[in-house]
Protein backbone atom coordinates (compact mmCIF):
# COMPACT_ATOMS: atom_id res chain seq x y z
CA UNK A 1 0.00 0.00 0.00
CA UNK A 2 3.02 2.05 0.70
CA UNK A 3 5.35 3.59 -1.76
CA UNK A 4 8.39 1.29 -2.02
CA UNK A 5 11.17 3.71 -0.47
CA UNK A 6 8.63 3.52 2.69
CA UNK A 7 8.12 -0.59 2.53
CA UNK A 8 11.62 -0.36 2.79
CA UNK A 9 11.97 1.96 5.76
CA UNK A 10 9.17 -0.52 7.71
CA UNK A 11 10.69 -3.86 7.31
CA UNK A 12 14.32 -2.10 7.97
CA UNK A 13 12.25 -0.86 11.22
CA UNK A 14 10.59 -4.44 11.81
CA UNK A 15 13.97 -6.03 12.57
CA UNK A 16 14.74 -3.36 15.86
CA UNK A 17 14.06 -5.33 19.05
CA UNK A 18 10.59 -5.17 20.52
CA UNK A 19 9.34 -3.16 16.67
CA UNK A 20 6.15 -5.18 14.86
CA UNK A 21 5.13 -4.08 11.88
CA UNK A 22 3.00 -1.40 13.31
CA UNK A 23 5.17 0.36 15.64
CA UNK A 24 7.60 0.24 12.55
CA UNK A 25 5.07 2.06 10.13
CA UNK A 26 4.44 4.60 12.52
CA UNK A 27 8.66 5.00 12.66
CA UNK A 28 8.65 5.13 8.87
CA UNK A 29 5.88 7.55 8.80
CA UNK A 30 7.48 9.84 11.68
CA UNK A 31 11.32 9.68 9.61
CA UNK A 32 8.66 11.10 6.73
CA UNK A 33 7.30 13.70 8.25
CA UNK A 34 9.91 15.14 10.64
CA UNK A 35 12.46 17.60 9.31
CA UNK A 36 15.36 16.74 7.23
CA UNK A 37 17.52 18.13 9.64
CA UNK A 38 16.57 15.75 12.38
CA UNK A 39 17.05 12.84 9.69
CA UNK A 40 20.29 14.34 8.93
CA UNK A 41 21.57 14.19 12.48
CA UNK A 42 20.35 10.53 12.38
CA UNK A 43 22.12 8.97 9.16
CA UNK A 44 25.37 10.77 10.93
CA UNK A 45 24.72 9.44 14.20
CA UNK A 46 24.33 6.02 13.04
CA UNK A 47 27.78 6.30 10.37
CA UNK A 48 29.49 7.25 13.81
CA UNK A 49 28.25 4.61 16.10
CA UNK A 50 29.71 2.14 13.51
CA UNK A 51 32.68 3.86 12.42
CA UNK A 52 34.03 5.37 15.74
CA UNK A 53 32.81 2.79 18.88
CA UNK A 54 35.45 0.22 19.57
CA UNK A 55 35.13 -2.31 22.66
CA UNK A 56 37.19 -2.25 25.97
CA UNK A 57 39.77 -4.78 25.55
CA UNK A 58 39.28 -6.00 29.34
CA UNK A 59 35.39 -5.61 29.45
CA UNK A 60 34.29 -5.14 26.44
CA UNK A 61 31.78 -2.14 27.00
CA UNK A 62 31.85 -0.02 23.88
CA UNK A 63 34.28 2.90 24.12
CA UNK A 64 35.87 5.59 22.00
CA UNK A 65 37.87 4.36 18.91
CA UNK A 66 40.97 5.81 20.26
CA UNK A 67 41.02 4.43 23.62
CA UNK A 68 41.74 0.71 24.05
CA UNK A 69 40.43 0.13 27.93
CA UNK A 70 37.34 1.90 29.53
CA UNK A 71 37.51 4.25 32.70
CA UNK A 72 36.50 1.82 35.13
CA UNK A 73 39.05 -0.87 33.99
CA UNK A 74 41.60 2.17 34.03
CA UNK A 75 40.80 3.45 37.48
CA UNK A 76 43.09 2.84 40.34
CA UNK A 77 40.73 2.84 42.88
CA UNK A 78 38.27 -0.13 42.05
CA UNK A 79 38.78 -3.50 43.21
CA UNK A 80 40.52 -5.40 40.87
CA UNK A 81 39.82 -8.82 42.21
CA UNK A 82 36.05 -8.90 41.63
CA UNK A 83 34.37 -9.31 38.09
CA UNK A 84 30.74 -8.91 38.03
CA UNK A 85 29.40 -10.26 34.59
CA UNK A 86 26.76 -9.12 32.97
CA UNK A 87 24.62 -9.88 29.72
CA UNK A 88 24.71 -6.47 28.20
CA UNK A 89 26.11 -2.93 28.65
CA UNK A 90 22.68 -1.85 30.21
CA UNK A 91 22.81 -4.16 32.99
CA UNK A 92 26.12 -2.58 33.88
CA UNK A 93 25.13 0.72 33.76
CA UNK A 94 22.27 -0.32 35.96
CA UNK A 95 24.55 -1.96 38.61
CA UNK A 96 27.30 1.11 38.76
CA UNK A 97 24.17 3.25 38.71
CA UNK A 98 23.70 1.83 42.37
CA UNK A 99 27.24 3.03 43.54
CA UNK A 100 27.28 -0.27 45.37
CA UNK A 101 29.80 -2.17 43.67
CA UNK A 102 33.61 -1.33 43.24
CA UNK A 103 34.76 -4.33 41.56
CA UNK A 104 35.56 -4.73 37.75
CA UNK A 105 32.87 -6.12 34.88
CA UNK A 106 32.78 -8.22 31.95
CA UNK A 107 30.01 -7.96 29.31
CA UNK A 108 29.21 -11.24 27.94
CA UNK A 109 27.63 -9.49 24.84
CA UNK A 110 24.81 -12.47 25.10
CA UNK A 111 22.70 -15.18 26.48
CA UNK A 112 22.69 -18.79 25.80
CA UNK A 113 19.81 -21.02 25.31
CA UNK A 114 19.40 -24.23 26.52
CA UNK A 115 17.38 -25.23 23.40
CA UNK A 116 19.95 -24.11 20.87
CA UNK A 117 23.41 -24.96 20.89
CA UNK A 118 24.78 -22.68 18.35
CA UNK A 119 23.94 -20.29 20.55
CA UNK A 120 26.77 -20.90 23.21
CA UNK A 121 29.00 -18.58 20.19
CA UNK A 122 26.72 -15.61 20.87
CA UNK A 123 28.66 -15.08 24.53
CA UNK A 124 32.70 -14.37 25.57
CA UNK A 125 32.92 -17.88 27.03
CA UNK A 126 36.95 -18.30 25.56
CA UNK A 127 37.58 -13.96 26.18
CA UNK A 128 36.23 -14.72 29.73
CA UNK A 129 38.52 -17.98 30.92
CA UNK A 130 41.24 -15.73 29.69
CA UNK A 131 40.01 -12.40 31.74
CA UNK A 132 39.50 -14.81 34.48
CA UNK A 133 42.73 -16.07 34.68
CA UNK A 134 44.31 -12.35 34.90
CA UNK A 135 43.70 -12.17 38.94
CA UNK A 136 40.02 -12.33 39.41
CA UNK A 137 39.26 -14.38 42.78
CA UNK A 138 35.47 -13.59 42.62
CA UNK A 139 33.03 -13.54 39.92
CA UNK A 140 29.45 -12.70 40.55
CA UNK A 141 27.09 -13.78 37.83
CA UNK A 142 24.55 -10.93 37.46
CA UNK A 143 22.78 -12.60 34.43
CA UNK A 144 18.70 -11.49 34.22
CA UNK A 145 16.29 -13.90 36.16
CA UNK A 146 15.06 -15.17 32.63
CA UNK A 147 14.91 -18.17 31.17
CA UNK A 148 17.85 -17.28 28.92
CA UNK A 149 19.86 -15.61 31.96
CA UNK A 150 19.83 -18.63 33.94
CA UNK A 151 20.79 -21.06 31.45
CA UNK A 152 23.49 -18.49 31.16
CA UNK A 153 24.63 -18.11 34.43
CA UNK A 154 24.07 -22.07 34.44
CA UNK A 155 26.80 -22.40 31.36
CA UNK A 156 28.76 -19.68 32.93
CA UNK A 157 29.21 -21.44 36.41
CA UNK A 158 29.88 -24.79 34.52
CA UNK A 159 33.14 -23.05 32.24
CA UNK A 160 34.39 -21.46 35.42
CA UNK A 161 34.55 -24.57 37.81
CA UNK A 162 37.73 -25.82 36.95
CA UNK A 163 39.20 -22.10 37.82
CA UNK A 164 39.74 -22.35 41.49
CA UNK A 165 37.64 -18.97 42.02
CA UNK A 166 34.34 -17.93 43.91
CA UNK A 167 31.25 -17.72 42.08
CA UNK A 168 28.49 -16.10 43.31
CA UNK A 169 25.19 -14.61 41.97
CA UNK A 170 23.53 -11.52 42.57
CA UNK A 171 20.40 -12.24 45.29
CA UNK A 172 17.15 -13.39 44.64
CA UNK A 173 13.78 -11.88 46.46
CA UNK A 174 11.08 -9.69 46.74
CA UNK A 175 11.46 -6.52 44.71
CA UNK A 176 11.32 -2.63 46.63
CA UNK A 177 7.76 -1.98 46.58
CA UNK A 178 6.07 -5.51 46.00
CA UNK A 179 3.14 -6.95 48.34
CA UNK A 180 3.56 -10.29 49.21
CA UNK A 181 0.29 -11.14 48.55
CA UNK A 182 1.35 -10.72 44.47
CA UNK A 183 4.92 -12.34 44.73
CA UNK A 184 5.10 -15.74 42.54
CA UNK A 185 5.99 -18.98 44.36
CA UNK A 186 9.83 -18.71 43.21
CA UNK A 187 10.38 -14.94 44.03
CA UNK A 188 8.70 -16.06 47.59
CA UNK A 189 10.66 -19.26 48.45
CA UNK A 190 13.89 -17.33 47.20
CA UNK A 191 13.55 -14.58 49.76
CA UNK A 192 13.05 -16.94 52.61
CA UNK A 193 15.80 -19.02 51.28
CA UNK A 194 17.72 -15.61 51.34
CA UNK A 195 16.27 -14.31 54.71
CA UNK A 196 18.70 -11.94 56.66
CA UNK B 1 28.04 6.67 30.80
CA UNK B 2 27.97 5.47 27.00
CA UNK B 3 30.60 7.15 24.54
CA UNK B 4 29.17 10.28 22.82
CA UNK B 5 28.40 8.41 19.42
CA UNK B 6 26.07 6.19 21.11
CA UNK B 7 24.12 8.77 23.79
CA UNK B 8 23.57 10.90 20.83
CA UNK B 9 22.01 7.62 18.76
CA UNK B 10 20.00 7.52 21.76
CA UNK B 11 18.52 10.73 22.31
CA UNK B 12 17.35 10.35 18.51
CA UNK B 13 15.60 7.59 19.08
CA UNK B 14 14.03 8.85 22.03
CA UNK B 15 12.57 11.33 20.11
CA UNK B 16 10.46 8.56 17.65
CA UNK B 17 6.78 7.93 19.29
CA UNK B 18 6.41 5.38 21.65
CA UNK B 19 9.95 4.95 22.50
CA UNK B 20 11.33 5.88 25.68
CA UNK B 21 15.31 6.18 26.97
CA UNK B 22 15.55 2.48 27.62
CA UNK B 23 14.03 1.43 24.39
CA UNK B 24 16.18 3.78 22.57
CA UNK B 25 18.80 2.51 23.65
CA UNK B 26 18.14 -1.19 22.95
CA UNK B 27 17.68 0.40 19.41
CA UNK B 28 21.16 1.81 19.75
CA UNK B 29 23.27 -1.30 21.28
CA UNK B 30 21.13 -3.02 18.27
CA UNK B 31 22.70 -0.76 15.41
CA UNK B 32 26.11 -1.01 17.06
CA UNK B 33 25.80 -4.51 17.30
CA UNK B 34 24.51 -5.15 13.95
CA UNK B 35 25.33 -5.91 10.71
CA UNK B 36 27.56 -2.35 9.03
CA UNK B 37 25.39 -3.53 5.72
CA UNK B 38 22.00 -3.58 7.45
CA UNK B 39 23.26 -0.17 8.91
CA UNK B 40 24.10 1.13 5.41
CA UNK B 41 20.78 -0.17 4.19
CA UNK B 42 19.24 1.84 6.74
CA UNK B 43 20.78 4.99 5.56
CA UNK B 44 20.19 4.73 2.48
CA UNK B 45 15.84 3.69 3.11
CA UNK B 46 16.29 7.06 5.28
CA UNK B 47 18.01 9.07 2.36
CA UNK B 48 15.64 8.06 -0.07
CA UNK B 49 12.21 8.33 1.71
CA UNK B 50 13.30 12.27 2.38
CA UNK B 51 14.30 12.40 -0.87
CA UNK B 52 11.98 10.57 -3.18
CA UNK B 53 8.26 10.43 -1.53
CA UNK B 54 5.66 12.91 -2.42
CA UNK B 55 2.60 13.79 -1.20
CA UNK B 56 -0.46 13.07 -3.68
CA UNK B 57 -2.00 16.27 -4.78
CA UNK B 58 -5.66 15.36 -3.91
CA UNK B 59 -5.43 13.47 -0.73
CA UNK B 60 -2.12 13.58 0.87
CA UNK B 61 -1.08 10.10 1.03
CA UNK B 62 2.76 9.52 0.04
CA UNK B 63 3.69 8.42 -3.60
CA UNK B 64 6.33 8.11 -5.28
CA UNK B 65 8.25 11.95 -6.36
CA UNK B 66 7.43 10.93 -10.25
CA UNK B 67 3.99 11.15 -9.71
CA UNK B 68 1.05 13.63 -8.73
CA UNK B 69 -1.60 11.79 -7.72
CA UNK B 70 -2.09 7.89 -6.01
CA UNK B 71 -3.37 4.82 -7.75
CA UNK B 72 -6.98 5.70 -5.70
CA UNK B 73 -7.53 9.49 -6.37
CA UNK B 74 -6.42 8.27 -10.41
CA UNK B 75 -8.69 5.04 -10.63
CA UNK B 76 -11.74 5.39 -12.29
CA UNK B 77 -13.81 3.04 -10.50
CA UNK B 78 -13.76 4.83 -7.18
CA UNK B 79 -17.24 7.06 -6.13
CA UNK B 80 -15.84 10.36 -6.88
CA UNK B 81 -18.66 12.38 -4.31
CA UNK B 82 -17.81 10.47 -1.06
CA UNK B 83 -14.55 11.20 0.58
CA UNK B 84 -13.60 9.59 3.80
CA UNK B 85 -11.29 11.62 6.38
CA UNK B 86 -8.73 10.39 8.36
CA UNK B 87 -5.56 10.97 10.42
CA UNK B 88 -2.79 9.35 8.96
CA UNK B 89 -2.14 7.47 6.41
CA UNK B 90 -1.94 4.27 8.16
CA UNK B 91 -5.53 4.84 9.10
CA UNK B 92 -6.39 4.99 5.05
CA UNK B 93 -4.31 1.88 4.66
CA UNK B 94 -6.94 -0.26 7.61
CA UNK B 95 -10.03 0.89 5.77
CA UNK B 96 -8.73 0.02 2.42
CA UNK B 97 -7.82 -3.16 3.89
CA UNK B 98 -11.51 -3.68 4.66
CA UNK B 99 -12.55 -3.98 0.62
CA UNK B 100 -15.77 -1.54 1.70
CA UNK B 101 -15.43 1.86 0.98
CA UNK B 102 -14.90 2.44 -2.61
CA UNK B 103 -14.90 6.32 -2.29
CA UNK B 104 -11.95 8.49 -1.75
CA UNK B 105 -10.03 9.59 0.72
CA UNK B 106 -8.59 13.44 2.59
CA UNK B 107 -5.61 12.49 4.58
CA UNK B 108 -5.52 15.11 7.14
CA UNK B 109 -1.62 14.65 8.55
CA UNK B 110 -2.53 14.95 12.23
CA UNK B 111 -4.96 16.13 15.00
CA UNK B 112 -6.27 19.61 16.56
CA UNK B 113 -6.21 19.29 20.75
CA UNK B 114 -8.90 20.90 22.14
CA UNK B 115 -6.13 22.85 24.62
CA UNK B 116 -3.64 23.72 21.85
CA UNK B 117 -4.65 26.24 19.77
CA UNK B 118 -1.41 25.97 17.65
CA UNK B 119 -2.92 22.41 16.66
CA UNK B 120 -5.33 23.68 14.32
CA UNK B 121 -2.34 24.73 12.02
CA UNK B 122 -1.24 20.37 12.33
CA UNK B 123 -4.15 19.37 9.86
CA UNK B 124 -4.80 20.48 6.40
CA UNK B 125 -8.08 22.31 7.14
CA UNK B 126 -7.63 25.23 3.94
CA UNK B 127 -6.60 21.95 1.68
CA UNK B 128 -9.50 20.31 2.87
CA UNK B 129 -11.93 22.70 2.38
CA UNK B 130 -10.74 23.82 -1.19
CA UNK B 131 -10.95 19.70 -2.04
CA UNK B 132 -14.74 19.48 -0.70
CA UNK B 133 -15.84 21.92 -3.26
CA UNK B 134 -14.55 19.92 -6.22
CA UNK B 135 -17.66 17.98 -6.04
CA UNK B 136 -17.84 16.06 -2.73
CA UNK B 137 -21.52 15.12 -1.40
CA UNK B 138 -21.12 13.29 1.66
CA UNK B 139 -17.63 13.57 3.62
CA UNK B 140 -17.11 10.68 6.09
CA UNK B 141 -15.40 11.60 9.23
CA UNK B 142 -12.89 8.60 9.92
CA UNK B 143 -11.13 10.11 12.78
CA UNK B 144 -9.96 7.63 15.86
CA UNK B 145 -12.08 7.46 18.90
CA UNK B 146 -9.69 9.00 21.15
CA UNK B 147 -9.82 12.43 22.77
CA UNK B 148 -8.21 14.17 20.16
CA UNK B 149 -9.62 12.29 17.03
CA UNK B 150 -12.97 13.25 18.80
CA UNK B 151 -11.53 17.33 19.36
CA UNK B 152 -10.56 16.86 15.41
CA UNK B 153 -14.13 15.51 14.29
CA UNK B 154 -15.78 18.51 16.15
CA UNK B 155 -13.25 20.74 14.28
CA UNK B 156 -13.80 19.33 10.54
CA UNK B 157 -17.63 19.25 11.52
CA UNK B 158 -17.74 22.98 12.36
CA UNK B 159 -15.06 23.70 9.32
CA UNK B 160 -17.72 22.20 7.38
CA UNK B 161 -20.75 23.39 8.51
CA UNK B 162 -20.57 26.04 5.80
CA UNK B 163 -20.58 23.94 2.78
CA UNK B 164 -23.43 22.09 1.31
CA UNK B 165 -22.46 18.42 1.99
CA UNK B 166 -23.30 15.50 4.11
CA UNK B 167 -21.42 14.75 7.05
CA UNK B 168 -21.00 11.19 8.42
CA UNK B 169 -18.84 9.41 11.12
CA UNK B 170 -17.68 6.21 11.62
CA UNK B 171 -20.63 3.61 13.40
CA UNK B 172 -19.60 3.45 17.00
CA UNK B 173 -20.23 -0.13 18.88
CA UNK B 174 -18.94 -3.12 20.55
CA UNK B 175 -16.28 -4.06 18.64
CA UNK B 176 -15.57 -7.68 17.13
CA UNK B 177 -15.38 -10.47 19.96
CA UNK B 178 -15.60 -7.65 22.56
CA UNK B 179 -17.60 -9.53 25.66
CA UNK B 180 -20.61 -7.19 26.99
CA UNK B 181 -19.17 -7.55 30.66
CA UNK B 182 -15.86 -5.83 29.88
CA UNK B 183 -16.94 -2.91 27.73
CA UNK B 184 -17.40 0.25 28.82
CA UNK B 185 -20.26 2.23 29.32
CA UNK B 186 -19.16 4.74 26.23
CA UNK B 187 -18.88 1.99 23.87
CA UNK B 188 -22.23 0.33 25.47
CA UNK B 189 -24.13 3.03 25.33
CA UNK B 190 -22.86 3.98 21.22
CA UNK B 191 -24.05 0.43 20.88
CA UNK B 192 -27.11 0.65 22.04
CA UNK B 193 -27.75 3.89 20.39
CA UNK B 194 -26.61 2.68 17.01
CA UNK B 195 -28.88 -0.91 16.97
CA UNK B 196 -29.67 -1.85 13.78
Amino acid sequence: MYPSPINKLISLFSRFPTVGPRTATRFAFYCLKTDSKEIDELISALKEVKESINLCEMCFRSIEKEKKLCNICLSGQRDKETLCIVEKEADLVSIENTGEYNGLYFVLGGTVSPLRKEDFKKVRAKELKERIKKGVKEAILATNQTTEGEATALFITRLLKELDIKTTRLGRGLSTGSELEYADEETLSSALKGRR
